[in-house]
């Protein structure tokens, strides 16, 4: 890794994956397909993508049972006291419906309800993901929404993994159905004969996953669109070089893409860190994965001062941040933008993918400017209360119907005066 | 009006506009012309469509006070007590931060920040909309967000209307550009040396405007696409039918394509509405856009009862529900989708546009079955905080290690193992 000024981190590269043309085009003919041809068309496209054919796509109650038996006791109790952390922390985030009154009659409130229904993406592929299933499911879940269905494309032998399957039962998922790829998100917006329309899709996926999303938003609510994942360490002379250059590789083997930046005031570390960087580089079995993430996306940045360096972080609005520093509590109130934030030597990045309890979604991409984690908040939606009694109206009614006419809507303004007509 | 079984009410007609395949590429064309021309594209894109040279975008502060002389100081008044009520219906949106402490150390949270700038476009055309001012900017504002910047494209004589300054002066706008379309978009998410670029861009505009939003999403967050508005009245045999007439025609007054439909359990009251409504049009100014909105989008229902009225209610999720009915507060707990609820026959929904505090920009299309109206929230951002312990990292280690490798994630399981090497 090249050891670089601070001031070179503003051009951090990143990258972003919107398709090409082809794969936009295929993505749009597979969504036309299944919302004329509904089930008959998902089944086509499992046999052509998961080379299965499957009698039916709802899991049964014995295929879950079943999953029990193929998964270690101990890590079912890992799934469950993970999911126990999630759930706890997000019961949190929950806020209550309210209202102000007023004397002369007047109400007004914020009324908060569920999300209908809503439909979780899990991706497949070689590993299993359950703790995607928890950090999605989950947060519906404490938000009250009543039906959460879950799909996932099945393996060649027509199965989801058993560990997913075991989170799904953890996290209270009673409808799951074994199709994945775009045709899974236009199943899920679109409805089929099997599968019932939902409201707000959630998940990550692959890059045709990513881009069906994209073009069902707006008949259906997305959550955001995640891009390769990344983390910012901060540390100072304080910090051990062999946990810094540890959390650095746990990001790049996610992903050729993922971005991994140390930002240091110490000069001494960032070389420690180099090195140790390639050391263990050597031992990890993603290593391949890790060193391309580590050569295109991988960078160490010395800052003259805190102020500095802190300065760059806010630039980059990491995804993860992890602040190893002498005093690290106190700098939190200068973080402007970061999708989490991970505080001292023992609060590695790890332990919130899996297990603290906050969500594991989150803004990429330097999108953590606007964007949160995701929340119980995004499972729910707001309707304004307004109640204006007749003392209300008539005290107030010549000044609204003055900002109509402003306006140039006469109509509003006699919707008003009617009341008082007679 | 004709007068329909309610069961007909789930193929209500509603127009969304895409818009065409040229106009979007026109979209695209301009705001890659900003991107790499800048201020000289912006200026000869205002000189094309808004058909003025200006020699500043700015607008100087000499311009604002101004404008308070061409504003009745009565319409000032109503603008600042208009601001004070949404500012203080906001200021209840907020939440604070928070953190939950543990005996083993452990410190998990969330961080609310603001967004730190915000653009506002406010649509220019023949009349001036003060109102869209303050439901955009105030939010912000209560939000915290540093910097907000207003854009809105000049008319022919190079100025902007004089109540959109006053309510922006009012509502503490400090930047205000006069540069609208897809120009404004591109300028506000990318900057040029005059302005600099912003986090977030909110408010309607016409189709260019919001082509160049969906275009701009991702690079800026941006807030929901409007479609045209909507309004459903539940009334039953209570209601005044010569005010539920006067109601659905403020909606249709907006826009050829906005939707007013009213549900009822009564059928005297369906007919007289329909004849009403038919009364009252001929004495609009604003007629011929009312008639063909009344004709195209507009609908009376009729219900055999409450339940089945609600139903459809739910069914249309509508932006703005006006429920004028016996026991009406009774039936809000039924109601799951509706952007703004207005109960009672003196709540008309002018009301919630200018004047009682909510917001007035809500979810259009059937999309309040999954959004909110705008609001603080959609200003600010969170961040997770993680903050754990040497003993909290040491009684959990083994369990977050195995779950990373059941994901085959070795690294991650190697950066928490670290910790405890020595």
């Amino acid at each position: 890794m090249i050891i670089q000024k601070v001031s070179d981190a503003v051009s951090i590269k990143r990258s972003v994956e919107s398709g090409t043309e082809e794969q936009r085009s295929v993505v749009k003919a597979i969504i036309d397909d299944v919302r004329t041809r509904g089930d008959e068309a998902v089944k086509e496209y499992t046999e052509k993508f998961d080379r299965t054919s499957l009698s039916s796509y709802l899991v049964s109650a014995e295929e879950v049972e079943e999953a029990y038996e193929r998964v270690d006791a101990e890590l079912v109790d890992i799934i469950r006291e993970a999911a126990a952390n999630i759930q706890s922390f997000h019961e949190k985030q929950l806020h209550n419906s309210w209202m102000t009154t007023e004397k002369n009659g007047t109400i007004l409130g914020q009324k908060i309800t569920p999300l209908d229904s809503v439909g979780v993406y899990v991706p497949g592929g070689l590993a299993a993901y359950p703790s995607s299933v928890l950090m999605n499911v989950l947060p519906a879940k404490v938000a009250g929404v009543e039906r959460i269905v879950m799909v996932s494309p099945p393996g060649q032998n027509g199965k989801l993994p058993a560990a997913v399957l075991v989170a799904a039962k953890e996290a209270g998922v009673k409808e799951i159905y074994k199709v994945g790829g775009a045709q899974a998100i236009a199943a899920l917006a679109y409805g089929t004969d099997t599968i019932k329309p939902v409201d707000k899709i959630v998940g990550p996926g692959n890059i045709y996953v990513a881009l069906a999303k994209r073009e069902v938003f707006g008949d259906v609510d997305i959550d955001m669109i995640a891009g390769p994942s990344e983390i910012a360490i901060l540390a100072d002379s304080t910090a051990r070089a062999n946990e810094v250059a540890a959390d650095l590789l746990s990001q790049a083997e996610h992903d050729e893409r993922a971005c991994s930046v140390l930002v240091t005031t110490s000069e001494t570390l960032a070389e420690e860190v180099a090195s140790e960087v390639l050391r263990q580089l050597e031992e990890l079995p993603r290593k391949e994965i890790a060193s391309k993430s580590i050569q295109d996306f991988g960078a160490i940045y010395v800052a003259n001062s805190m102020d500095e360096a802190i300065n760059t972080i806010n630039q980059l609005a990491p995804e993860h941040l992890e602040i190893i520093v002498e005093n690290a509590m106190g700098y939190i109130g200068q973080i402007k933008h970061a999708g989490a934030i991970f505080i001292g030597r023992f609060s590695p990045e790890p332990v919130g993918d899996y297990f603290a309890g906050p969500n594991h979604v989150l803004p990429t991409n330097g999108t953590a400017r606007f964007s949160s984690p995701l929340n119980v908040e995004d499972f729910q939606k707001k309707s304004s209360l307004i109640v204006y009694s007749e003392q209300a109206l008539r005290e107030n009614k010549d000044k609204i119907a003055a900002f109509a006419r402003l306006e140039g809507l006469e109509a509003h303004a006699r919707a008003v005066e009617e009341r008082f007509k007679s």
